[in-house]
């Protein structure tokens, strides 16, 4: 049990140890830890390591603990439990980052964080990983720090599961839960990788979008070729699979694959009342990036399109000769990497199926395809009468003196699923992330406004939680 | 005036000195002059030096001249005019090669050259080069040398023009030719950069087709996005590119874009006819690249597609991620390299203004389209009365023992078009290419078969036009 004035003795304690806690942040966003490039495996390692060392400092039994993959960080609170009373939250995040290209878009090296001006006048620190996910992680961490070193103890019992494969999918940290299952129990689980609604407004995400990601290689002649000796009369693989990906979507920009749309559901009047009240308009969200004309289905709002519709993007594209210059090349082969945003109703394995017979019934007979299996994830709908949601969103709204929104996501965070099928826990969701961090883009940031009040706002959270009857 | 006795002796010498030839050979496709890389700026004047140096020991008086770009090595026979009745010829090539990559497809590194054994027993001379266009070019110097060190002059007078940009445009070769126009005056103009028919049969090209290549890069938002906040709202450009360059071509393989075909012509039926008769099929042209169906004009005969009708082929394609694993990224831009090849009656400068029209129609009003210039050339048809051809076309048909064949080629050579237009010369087209040298691809080759007899073509086509009478 905590009561009000300890409470107002951490949120001090954050303030005045915040250039500290800014410090413990900057050491981490050093780490070059990009988990999709095998050349940075000593770095995920390093920031595991790291990781483990500085949650000790806060009191936790921690480990780095292997995986088929990059490590996890386990952390225990060693506080005692005080029997029912006291909940028991397993705590998620992730310590490897995005792959940093293109590099010469950066204004600075990526991974030697600063604080700096956002043309706006506000604060932000910037580097690789300065959201996504290590400021949003060191936000929970030094909530515990501050609660630890004014109380001496933490609100709540706390296991601490920090992985390094979020941005490769998991593939090796599923399985390492599974494996540990037992070992991880607990009341509920929360992440810090979301966002709030604006840079005033706190939010909880109760719905995130699924993810099936493929890759596709279209390969024609057995070598490259040269265009005047056999342009016109040999197939172009680029020909080939611009062709597919120029006919995913209709002139109405509806996804043209047989069956995609199965399962898919309108949003509930009530929900779409509400979220047409939000006013999400090109003018406040795409301005910003540039553009100006919502890209998706035209029969649906621009909200919709980004949290409750499925989609499909094309992240990347390579064939034939891409240097400086000319070269009068038919490639033998070019590739793509797509990706589905799916909802709920929809099946990642089906999606998946779907899309390769789609492309493969595309491919000429002297052609072929190959298909490279990436993440996939089900979109996630949590309850909305889950108790620590309440609890939440009143510590949030006392926080930054705004009511926290009950918000649908367009990212997928696969884990929340793994943790209900796994662990059978149910998933808050609280982030200080904004539209305008950049991330997995250059020049990613933070604002400093986010990691001060996302760290005070933890400190509210974790306070609000130990009120909570155990289920 | 040469005599059969000379060139028996001349055919000889070549036998006698072929080895020395190779490496001669060797040594010039030892330098990495590929001159589309930048990186590579000093390799390309090292192998001008080379060449010039090489032609002096036959007795050229030679220079490396500077141009724009990389320099042209000028050679001219020190032999004296015999007057009227000796003709002056205008020898062009090119020691500039395509660049490598990808190199890891090369069984040997690209720059250390080795005869080696083909898979049906051929004997070929392996590196980047090989034939396009130095091993070409070599068949011509060897074939001076050995007229010159049997009767110490040269059966004609030769001027030899080398340049280093043909494989990126001879953007700075031809204002180099305007400027000096007068010293290249000529009878007519010859080029070794073709090929034969088949293994066993010489051929000389009497048409080109011509060339327009555009880049073409699409911008969307002003920066990288992610695709789980961004993905549905934001456009993306790789789908904006690929919906453009997936529609280029309909389903009979016609290209669509508006006007393309004006001015294009059906063959006249004597030609079509005897083209027929060539019996260029799938299995005998397509087969051996690994492919079957032929992909040009689904009412046009394989030859036609590849010879007398106009193409389009993306060249390369690039954007997002292209590295290993995954990442949810909506890049901000997305590039691709596209060229056209033309035949006679299309002008290229109304081509791409044809096509650059058509992409603009197409992007959505909140991105931008930015072209990029590389070559354009127009197509040529060579008079089939030129002189020199008749006598060429004897000189090959003794060396091979088959009846030369004069053949359409659906590569362009744009500097065909120059002397016309620049010097007011016609070119006489020999070359000893096979279909299976893998130019401008991974481990190219040239036939030994080739290099030998095309040296020995050389020779006698020199004695030939020694009989000529001057225009």
């Amino acid at each position: 049990m905590s009561n009000p004035s300890q409470l107002n003795s951490v949120l001090d304690r954050i303030d005045a140890d915040f250039d500290n806690s800014l410090q413990r942040l900057f050491a981490l966003l050093r780490i070059k830890s990009i988990s999709a490039d095998p050349a940075f495996a000593e770095d995920c390692k390093k920031a595991a390591d790291h990781l483990a060392k500085d949650i000790a400092t806060v009191g936790f039994s921690s480990e780095v603990r292997p995986t088929a993959g990059h490590p996890a960080v386990v952390g225990k609170s060693n506080g005692k439990s005080s029997g029912a009373a006291r909940p028991h939250v397993l705590f998620y995040g992730h310590y490897d980052v995005q792959p940093v290209d293109p590099l010469e878009l950066w204004h600075r090296p990526p991974f030697e964080p600063v604080v700096t001006d956002h043309a706006d006048g506000r604060k932000i620190i910037v580097a690789r990983g300065a959201e996504d996910d290590k400021g949003q992680v060191m936000t929970f961490i030094e909530a515990c720090r501050a609660w630890k070193s004014v109380t001496g103890s933490l609100p709540v019992d706390i296991t601490m599961l920090i992985e390094g494969e979020e941005e490769v999918g998991s593939k090796n940290f599923v399985p390492f839960l599974e494996a540990n299952k037992k070992e991880f129990a607990a009341d509920f689980a929360m992440v810090c990788d979301t966002g709030m609604w604006d840079p005033d407004t706190p939010a909880i995400t109760t719905s995130l979008r699924g993810l099936v990601y493929d890759e596709v290689k279209i390969k024609a002649a057995n070598r490259d070729l040269h265009s005047g000796m056999f342009g016109g009369g040999a197939q172009n693989p680029i020909r080939v699979l611009t062709r597919i990906l120029g006919s995913l979507l209709d002139d109405n920009n509806h996804i043209t694959i047989p069956g995609f749309y199965d399962g898919v559901k309108d949003l509930p009047p009530d929900i779409l009342a509400q979220w047409k009240k939000l006013n999400l308009t090109p003018e406040t969200f795409l301005k910003p990036i540039g553009l100006s004309i919502p890209a998706g289905e035209k029969d649906r709002l621009l909200i919709e399109q980004l949290s409750s519709r499925p989609t499909c993007d094309v992240n990347g594209i390579v064939g034939g000769y891409i240097g400086e210059g000319s070269k009068t090349v038919i490639p033998a082969q070019a590739s793509a990497k797509i990706s589905f945003r799916l909802v709920e109703g929809q099946d990642p394995a089906k999606i998946r199926k779907a899309f390769r017979d789609y492309v493969t019934a595309l491919v000429p007979k002297d052609c072929s395809v190959e298909f490279g299996d990436h993440s996939s994830a089900p979109a996630i709908a949590l309850p909305w009468t889950m108790k620590p949601l309440a609890a939440a969103k009143q510590a949030l709204t006392e926080e930054w003196g705004k009511e926290a929104l009950l918000i649908g996501s367009g990212a997928s965070i696969p884990i929340v699923a793994d943790f209900k099928k796994t662990l059978g826990l149910d998933t808050l969701l609280v982030g200080f992330g904004l539209d305008d961090d950049n991330i997995h883009s250059p020049n990613e940031k933070y604002d400093l406004k986010s990691f001060h009040k996302g760290i005070r706002s933890w400190a509210r959270i974790l306070a609000a939680l130990a009120e909570l009857p155990r289920a």
